[in-house]
């Protein structure tokens, strides 16, 4: 009994027996409207600042443990990996994320990429080319800050590519998806939700301090400009693109402690799934300590 | 006076006026005499655990400050990157400095790569190919888990390329780093000096902890018995290539605490002495303030 109260109060402190996978899994195939969707919810887990911080740091030693039996079950080879793709409008916490979530794993075993529009090298490959040479290992944790779905949103909306080709990309990469968790890749596609107004908010302090300035683009204007059909473009790929194999989460992101949390627990929903396990000794360990004993 | 009390504070937080960097760079051209070392001592800072834990702590802000400052500067065009080149015997802590001194750090900045033995595909190259090919960009903080030094160190002790050759890559290393630090790069290169002694014991760790033994590898036994000739080997490498422009930095390893803090506070003073800086706005901030509260 001792040992099963102890284990319930491990479960609550890291998020008792909720499910927020389920919770903000979009459904596949249906329409989404963005609209309907409060950004600065907590549709579960911490409700307030405080208590949001207090979850990550819970989250911090099984989020690390579970990663290092990861890369330590990849030693034996175990090829499964975990690949987190992280998608949003500018200032929606991609970078925050990277920092405050990735920044609790050890980074030997984080392989992080963010991708910029794509270079005249990049263009002349078909579009999923640099996005396959980003992809983490066996025993990794790949991060993607922006990824192949820029293709069919930025490419959407400013119209980089004749309507044919962004058609064709939405199956072009649910089949590349599928063949990475056919390969072992555990995916997980995180859409950070902000409002127009927290973006103002967000723009505005990037230009009032100046140790922020320099993360803002004029060109960010002109993007915010088209914020209707930059959600469109979400909306079609949300819909499109989560499928059963690698749904896309939607993570309410105006509060940014709870966008950390959440990201975070996902995380820990999908290591604790895999449950890594350390490798047994393929040596005769009592063997080993005599030699080193005599050493 | 009250600011200049203020600046001494904070000097004194992050390790005063010391100088690190005086204390433990090796003199190069000089014959190197790892026994004559203590690898127990703490030359400088916090004189045990508790003192060096919390002087670890102290470092992470003024750290992620410069590693943003640096950053941002290249977003403006500045070159300027750091690398960390780790190296050390088995169980020197190379992995776990990265853990407990590179974790302190934004992953987006960071680029690990660990060099485990040449690919057959590696092996068809010059031997600084694949260095070549892991270097951090603009901005970025890159670490090397073993480098280049490895192709005179085990290269050396086992025989993998002839005498000549082992020979002609001490001056070609020196060329090589001449050339990083011409481009921009600083390169902080630490040898995690461990005993004999120290080694047995985490070995033996490793053999009895269940979570640990994945890390064992039977072969550690073997090199072991080359202790000698593998600080030898350490040696000529640290005399022939600690230069002026890219010095060896001896660390002092068998206590963890104190390792992660020496190489903590040489990447402080390093990125300190770079003192990079956010860059100025390049566009007209008043109208694109306008521009957005207008929209």
């Amino acid at each position: 009994m001792a040992k099963k109260g102890s284990k319930t109060r491990a479960a609550k402190k890291t998020g008792g027996d909720l499910c927020l996978r389920e919770l903000l899994r979009v459904p596949g195939g249906r329409p989404v409207d963005l609209a309907a969707h409060d950004a600065r919810k907590t549709p579960a887990g911490p409700r307030d600042k405080q208590a949001g911080l207090a979850a990550l740091t819970e989250l911090a030693a099984p989020l690390a443990d579970l990663q290092e039996r990861l890369w330590a079950a990849s030693s034996a080879g175990d090829r499964r990996r975990v690949l987190l793709v992280l998608q949003g409008m500018d200032t929606s916490g991609k970078g925050g994320t990277v920092k405050h979530v990735i920044g609790l794993f050890n980074p030997s075993g984080c392989r992080v990429r963010a991708f910029k529009a794509p270079t005249p090298k990049e263009q002349g490959h078909p579009f999923l080319w640099r996005i396959k040479k980003a992809l983490p290992h066996a025993g990794e944790l790949g991060i993607f800050d922006r990824s192949h779905y820029e293709d069919v949103l930025v490419a959407r909306v400013r119209s980089l590519a004749p309507p044919a080709e962004i058609e064709r990309r939405y199956d072009a990469i649910n089949r590349f998806e599928k063949s990475l968790t056919d390969d072992g890749v555990t995916v997980v596609k995180c859409f950070l939700h902000i409002s127009y107004g927290e973006q103002r908010d967000r723009l505005l302090k990037r230009l009032d301090r100046p140790d922020k300035r320099w993360k803002f683009d004029v060109a960010d204007i002109d993007d915010r400009a088209l914020w209707p059909v930059y959600q469109q473009a979400y909306e079609t790929a949300l819909e499109r693109c989560s499928t059963p194999h690698a749904p896309w989460y939607l993570v309410p992101a105006d509060r940014k402690w709870y966008r950390n949390w959440a990201v975070s627990r996902l995380l820990l929903e999908h290591l604790s799934e895999l449950d890594p396990r350390y490798p047994e000794a393929d040596f005769d360990v009592a063997q080993a300590r005599r030699r080193l004993l005599e050493q």
